[in-house]
């Protein structure tokens, strides 16, 4: 196989809804993209979670790291690709990058994901899974960005409360990945996006939370452009953590 | 022109983050897909808002009615279809089918829409836009649902509030029409979508809102079935009224 087709690329447009009030495309969009990525070229691979699910597993993201010189603009159509780098026993690294509508990359993302077994909620080994064919789409394809770093957040005091609703539960009936990036990144105010844009954004998936858990927050102010956030549920177990790194719009 | 051509016609897949936790896609992801689908039948016919911003002009929308006998499963493809049925002095209504992965009519929604000067906010007339060329458009294509009713809402006790954050806020500094609907349904417990589904939903937006203001809202239980609600901001003055009709699942 070469190493092309064990690429996929997917074409977007940023739509109306899905920008913010700078006109760019907001970080949960893009990080749904990412995912809903991840789930095409798997699928088509034979290793979508339809066809997991028949053997009772699904994947788990467990780490999300990603960096942008630019964010596509409203109405604009931007291109991800997306290849698995690594397969190991129980996680498989896949990259991604973000090209823009002149096929310029502006930038990568990583993500580091476990398959699990529906019922015993235990880690499944990767490299027996149809006979170890998942390593045949691994891929050398350059991702130029670090990989997710480990967090780590010293405060102990709760910044913000959030109750989980309705509109936050996935079909899992898990607190949905991608609503988890929108409420934290609505601790910052309106000013900062303002001055500052979002360069590298990181997020640890720990736990899952649920309906009308409890969610609190808590950030460590690593210098004026970095801010490491931990989420606990109902006062004790943390459920994930970010890492934001901004920089001065230029 | 045929009234086929007439008709705006866009596919969509009900993506993972899209559904809630009964694996249908959710009604603010639905009515993000119909103003999407009123923006492509626009700009495609010369009314976009990115060819009426050079007029300095742009359409608000006023009302928004949906009804369904079902939603898309997860992964499942529907189909928008849209067309003008009314165009008036200082108003126009939009109707929408929405039609399932087998060609079957499971819905249909009706807007209202206004134009407006950018510089006055008053209301442009759309019979003098393009020499009166959106009239031509005018389709009579059945839509069989009421249209938007006058919602009127008596409560004055206030049962939840919301501040408005970064990710509510659209790209004109508004308050996003699809966040009020989220916030709206968040006021329901998972249990009430455990029983029900929504039959109906409608939205009378009213005035805009903005980041940081308080928004506050106001609920009459019609019956244990129908709920017509307001959104206050600051307080005082109304920003929307919606009205929620659900049905026992079968």
């Amino acid at each position: 196989m070469s190493e092309t087709s064990k690429i996929g690329s997917y074409k977007f447009i940023a739509e109306p809804f899905h920008v913010d009030f700078t006109g760019k495309l907001t970080m949960g969009v893009l990080g749904n993209h990412l995912l809903n990525c991840a789930g095409f070229h798997a699928t088509d691979r034979g290793f979508g979670i339809a066809s997991l699910n028949n053997n009772n597993y699904t994947w788990v993201l467990s780490r999300l790291a990603i960096e942008l010189e630019e964010m596509p603009n409203q109405y604009e159509e931007f291109t991800i690709n997306t290849w698995v780098e690594n397969v190991y026993r129980l996680f498989t690294d896949r990259n991604f990058a973000i090209i823009d509508k002149d096929g310029k990359k502006i930038g990568y993302a990583r993500s580091v994901w476990a398959m699990i077994d529906l019922d015993t909620r235990k880690p499944a080994d990767l490299l027996l899974l149809h006979g170890g064919a998942i390593i045949d789409y691994v891929c050398d394809e350059p991702c130029p960005i670090d990989k997710p770093s480990r967090i780590k957040v010293a405060s102990t005091e709760c910044v913000a409360t959030y109750k989980a609703k309705y509109s936050d539960i996935d079909v899992n009936g898990h607190f949905n990945s991608i609503r988890y990036i929108e409420h934290l990144l609505d601790l910052f105010s309106i000013d900062t996006y303002k001055e500052k844009r979002i360069k590298r954004f990181e997020m640890a998936y720990v736990a899952e939370s649920y309906y009308g858990d409890e969610l609190s927050f808590f950030v460590d102010e690593v210098n004026p452009n970095e801010f490491h956030i931990e989420i606990k549920k109902n006062g004790e177990e943390t459920v994930c953590r970010s890492k934001v790194i901004f920089e001065l719009k230029k």
